[in-house]
């Protein structure tokens, strides 16, 4: 990080940002997304000594500018922010613009849960999805983070709004594995679990069909109002100059409502009436949201993290 | 609502809610509900007299107790208790427990977006909707309401994370009609678009299968967990003794941090940019979530609300 221009500390932090998504079985946001982050620093999409400046706000709810800095430590910075205001008030709200991809965005639910409090965070991203009764593409997936602090593991979900991601179809259609559920239309706008058709339509599918659709583009709205900076549609359509996203990330402290015990309690009872359900495949029990990413990090912290090679040649080619 | 036992003002109040809902074309949650609702205040499930009242919260955040009150009439209280702090502090959050069906969602949106504030809310339910890779309902359909204010027309989402209700499966299979998408799995655990079968089976689907699963479960677990009120697990199975909701109400106030122009400046550009999308059915062009809603009630408005002759006699047999 330091070859690529980011002074010590922030180094340090977003490096962690990096390393802690692969620790925790991320591999598609964590090393293996260098490659491309070291790129868009060098075609000047992210600046890497911009910090991000408060424009407006009074009370619980203020409104940042990331002046297209890191998008990790944009995102991290404004999660923090958001917990301050929380401590301060209950609830806080931060409203960013002009960032960056924030990599993995259970991170930011992670930073919160830790420190005790929930969060509900979401970006835009450039247009990569049709809306429901479209066939091109106007709409981000757009991921949606939620975290609930619990002491026995935190519940973090973090989930896009379509069905799958064109890197989950790309390893798909290069296994020539069908997808598990319908992924998105092909050229004829039939449903298919066909990859490689969907990849070569460009419709994937919004969760939900209808439902997704409405919900990313709501999303892509709050976000793009309250920081007053660009929506979906503004964002330049090419992946590795992806620049200028909306932000929203929002805390709450439970402290001034709850006890820690009661928390615990109510948390642990939904957790076990999962695992009470009657699974599909016998002994193959309901997982909750985040509870693979714990198993993960720690096979990955006993086993050792894997990396690829030729990731981590990338990587070591950047000289401090 | 006053033969029911509602005192004059929230008689008014609760009708109004009822009748702006089958105005607003939502007739499964208008009037439609109305022999439901009287049925849950004759056993007991419903108290027309309670109102909620505040148990604890400093600051944007506060936990109330419903003491299972008329549902609506809570919900509405609460979100404009939520308004209330957004005015004060930016945003404002309201956790409800021990509350009744909130009969349309949407109802607390639109209430939001009609003053001006953004905002976001949601109720579990009962156990209806079983947890990815679980045959037996552990989860609830949980709607999720957001909305975003708008001169031009507010956009108002109001989604539950079934992909059909009950109710619409029912339509369907009255219908002898496909569900245009899969909606569940039958006895054999097919995903399939049979909504009889789906009835039988009893296992709906959630909106994009593990995600949707995945958002139910945190939107329970926040909902009790902040409320301090039940979870879906503990919730009577009973639909017609479904009592002791928890629920999230939380209030955005643009006005600290932008101008009413620049709010409408970029929502205008994102209905817009939905616009240009090139839609699957020629001359069938994409709609925001919201605009059906407002199309409807302009054309009852105009034309008149229809209104089911039965539902009208059991709601004129109610005397006053």
């Amino acid at each position: 990080m330091r070859g690529l221009g980011l002074a010590d500390d922030r180094a340090l932090h977003c490096a962690r940002l990096f390393a802690e998504t692969t620790r925790d079985g991320v591999y598609t946001h964590g090393l293996n997304r260098f490659p491309r982050f070291a790129r868009s620093i060098e075609n000047g999409s992210v600046d890497v000594n911009a910090e991000p400046i408060k424009l407006a706000g009074v009370g619980a709810i203020e409104r940042w500018d990331g002046q297209r800095g890191v998008g990790n430590l944009n995102a991290s910075a404004s999660m923090q922010r958001a917990i301050a205001l929380a401590r301060q008030y209950g609830i806080g709200g931060v409203a960013l613009a002009n960032t960056n991809h924030w990599m993995r965005g259970g991170s930011y639910g992670w930073q919160a849960a830790e420190q005790g409090l929930f969060a509900i965070c979401w970006t835009n991203t450039l247009a990569n999805l049709p809306a429901w009764g479209a066939v091109s593409p106007t709409l981000g997936n757009n991921p949606l983070v939620i975290a609930v602090p619990r002491a026995g593991g935190h519940v973090v979900l973090d989930m896009a709004m379509s069905q799958f991601s064109y890197g989950a179809l790309a390893a798909y259609s290069k296994r020539g594995e069908a997808l598990p559920v319908d992924g998105g239309f092909d050229s004829n706008g039939k449903l298919t679990k066909d990859a490689a058709a969907i990849e070569a339509s460009q419709r994937s599918l919004p969760i939900g069909y209808w439902k997704g659709s409405g919900l990313s583009m709501v999303m892509d709205m709050v976000a793009a109002m309250l920081s007053g900076g660009l929506a979906t549609h503004q964002i330049a359509l090419d992946p590795f100059r992806e620049t200028g996203l909306s932000q929203i990330f929002l805390a709450i402290d439970p402290g001034t409502v709850a006890n820690p015990q009661e928390l615990d309690q109510i948390a642990v009872g939904v957790i076990n009436s999962l695992r009470e359900a009657i699974p599909a495949e016998p002994g193959k029990p309901v997982r909750y949201p985040g509870e693979q990413t714990l198993q993960l990090r720690e096979e990955n912290l006993r086993l050792g993290v894997p990396v690829d090679p030729e990731i981590w040649r990338q990587i070591s080619s950047v000289s401090d």
